[in-house]
């Protein structure tokens, strides 16, 4: 995966992060670590919950993309990360479920110096009808060179 | 540990969760699961970064102690998460550095029926000085009855 820098950033660049699904195995062995609620966990328990069935956790798509996606091309530009505000749990997103995902760069701050900036990104993971069913923003602390 | 119900619900009430701290190892482990920036797999490329020694990935001490206390005690009130907001990470967490954890209900708004009810946490993570190193709000959708 291409590794990219600070010269590649610019306000309103959006970076897709293809599809992704998760097997009911797999939203298991992730809430098993962190979430672990009856309806992320237990097939039987799942299908009396409000859901019907197993759904991820809330914190899956964005672990898994980030991990896969972002990290890959972005982490030698990271000083530190900032905050995480308006992450949305719009849609519950159930197993073998199509996950379209994207990172758009909302704002950048330079600090006085030019040697570093304070970066929004804005998460968006949509279903195949184009719906939004999760959003995040974070903010990173990025190198500028 | 005892489990808690919407009953046991006030605006104001603060659950504290004690002191919690990582080691490097666990740190390490951690971050290669979720968030392998080198400031957090890579002893030695840490040393150079801006904070000079390894420190824990922003999520570790939420998820952390949501799984290990927050979950056990309120698991069964839970329909779904709602929304994550003002997740900040204001000090760094060094290995073996406590961690006082606690919860605070920053609101309730039940539905019309009175059947569950919208309520929104506050998280803060202190150091032992007293001062915050991280804080978030979770909005949660709780059974009432």
């Amino acid at each position: 995966m291409e590794k990219l820098f600070f010269k590649d950033f610019a306000i309103g660049k959006k970076f897709d992060f293809g599809v992704t699904s998760f097997t009911e195995d797999e939203i298991i062995a992730f809430a098993k670590l962190f979430d672990p609620l009856d309806f992320h966990i237990d097939r039987e328990a799942a299908k009396k919950s409000y859901f019907r069935a197993l759904i991820a956790s809330g914190p899956h798509c964005f672990n898994f993309v980030h991990r896969t996606q972002w990290i890959p091309r972005f982490k030698d530009t990271v000083i530190a990360g900032m905050e995480v505000n308006h992450w949305k749990f719009i849609k519950p997103v159930y197993a073998n479920m199509n996950v379209h995902s994207s990172a758009t760069i909302l704002d950048i701050k330079p600090n006085p110096e030019n040697t570093f900036a304070s970066v929004t990104w804005l998460y968006e993971f949509k279903n195949d009808a184009g719906e939004l069913v999760q959003t995040l923003e974070m903010v990173i602390l990025h190198k500028i060179s």
